[in-house]
């Protein structure tokens, strides 16, 4: 740290990003990437012509990018807002509603309290209920934007649209985001209700579902106003921050949507034949809608079993925090990742015993 | 705007990027892109098999992109900053260090004022001189962070790298950001002096002399204690922002150097002739260390000039700003867009007399 940083930003705790060790080829269930490569028709959309034309910026608008949202989803494009990631609609979200205060889960995506910190905001840390689920009553009076990730992370527990909506319409002075990353293995999302409601915002991502984690992509729904705060602050900061090639695969991933439909049923098969073996194993395991598990073993602890795992070749996420430290995060992969996975552990409890 | 957004944004003046009409295929010498694409080292690094792996996240820490330009600029990775762009690098600089205020050219970089207006921060906007060169002893008292693009633009004009380093000097007990977009067309940079100054920000980009503005790849040089502000700053806000596809092909580009320095050769012999032909047509042209002329004519207004321009399918940037409102910034592009451009003035001239 130099002696010239802000004083707010020298007392700041970044964000953690998951492991990526290089010493050997790991089974990688830790950062919740799609197993699967990106369809053919984003293979052929980052063209060498495309490549070529990289002596010229992107479209700042992203204009056509957002007419392909907007009419696979059914909504106008101006009901649409598209960055580098959804991390950056986060991060945008922050700065510019958080400065009443913002409420999240005690547990939840480990960004929203960095974000929280990073704008000086007075944060609010819902505990979860006992089932590890969100109450939405917990949020029907709450202080500030209301940032929820749904179905929420690291848990992969959801909540109905109507529970949604109940926090939605109890906060009508302040927005309230929905953070959509995993909606697309078994969740419901609130895009119905942008028409509704001028406070909410629904934020997406390629980077689970869509297998484009790499390709830093995410988009939001809201209110033509909501749009238009966020579109503010991106040409205050970085308009060109969604690169050329991006915009080309990004809008060649949505005329391939029966291959994404496939990967997530074949990831939601996996994650339930997964579950129930993790059962079988001594494991508890939360009700997942999302592409990862959450489990802890009934006589080991998370920090053992990320470890065993790890030593044997298997990535999984483990948070040292209070209440999680007994959990690891699993990410489902493809049948054969699972296997892998399963077999480490059997080996890993086995020869405890 | 909607009624949620932070008071403090809802004043702020975003940026204004250059236009990008659709209407008809123009010349394009507005927002001084390389006319050159990209070596074909950097189109073949693009690969399938590269895409196929955008499923996976980037490498946030940019590891072997950071040691590559430690290797080809002769410094230590612990040195180097990497980013989605130089404006993710000038965003986060005004972040960390404009809070004690920012000093800045009143004409120079549109951006800088928009950050500083984005941070709250105290702006000076030091006026050039009349022949709208800098004056560097009048940043030897600056309040706070000094920024200076070198060469500057929209005037093109540089300093010496012995002006630079007095400016460096005098500022001690604040940043100095050097931003070096187009230093390659003719300018000294102060990467030299980084051992010596723990208060100098070198900020530099591919997207002008790399021919790879549509990828957004921008990088700095600094002490490792800035460099680590940068980064903690990144891991607070967006820590993935530069996609896998740019690594690769930023990676790519640092082994075609004898390519890029060959396009550098062309467009300053391309500005040099440009700037003959233009004084024969009754402009004064600016001195240019850069990849554009700033020109203004005797007896037609800037404003017409431009208008004439895009009639005639060439577009140039007109700023509607006191001081240079007489002026257009013309990108150099290749021999035969320049006479493109000569063309078309010839035939705007000639229409009037």
């Amino acid at each position: 740290m130099s002696r010239f940083l802000a004083p707010r930003l020298q007392a700041l705790d970044a964000y953690t990003p998951g492991e990526q060790p290089r010493d050997m080829v790991y089974t990688k269930l830790n950062t919740n990437e799609s197993p699967f490569a990106p369809p053919q028709a984003v293979i052929d959309a980052v063209s060498a012509a495309e490549v070529a034309d990289l002596r010229l910026y992107p479209d700042p608008t992203c204009r056509q990018l957002k007419e392909k949202l907007a009419a696979t989803y059914g909504v106008k494009a101006e009901n649409v807002f598209v960055a580098n990631g959804s991390d950056d609609i986060l991060n945008f979200a922050f700065m510019a509603y958080s400065g009443n205060g913002v409420t999240y889960p005690a547990i939840s995506y480990g960004f929203y309290s960095v974000y929280a910190a990073l704008y000086g905001a007075a944060a609010v840390e819902v505990p979860l209920k006992e089932d590890f689920g969100i109450d939405p009553a917990d949020y029907f009076a709450a202080r500030g934007m209301v940032v929820i990730a749904n179905p929420n992370a690291p848990t992969g527990i959801a909540l109905s649209l109507d529970q949604v909506e109940s926090i939605v319409a109890a906060n009508a002075e302040n927005v309230v985001l929905i953070d959509e990353a995993y909606v697309d293995f078994g969740g419901e999302s609130a895009l119905p209700l942008i028409d509704k409601y001028d406070n909410l915002l629904v934020v997406r991502t390629y980077s689970k579902s869509r297998s484009l984690a790499g390709a830093r992509l995410g988009f939001a729904f809201a209110s033509p106003a909501i749009i238009a705060d966020l579109e503010k602050i991106k040409y205050s900061t970085n308009p060109y921050a969604i690169n050329r090639l991006t915009l080309v695969a990004g809008h060649a991933a949505l005329e391939a949507e029966d291959y994404y439909k496939n990967c997530c049923a074949e990831i939601i098969k996996n994650r339930e034949d997964t579950a129930l073996k993790l059962r079988e194993l001594g494991f508890s395991v939360l009700p997942s809608c999302a592409n990862f598990l959450f489990a802890k073993h009934e006589s080991i602890s998370g920090a053992e079993i990320y470890a065993g795992l790890k030593q044997r070749g298997v990535l999984v996420r483990h948070f040292s925090k209070p209440l999680i430290a007994d959990y690891n995060r699993i990410t489902i992969g493809t049948k054969e990742d699972m296997q892998r996975l399963i077999a480490a552990l059997q080996e890993l409890i086995g020869g405890r015993k």
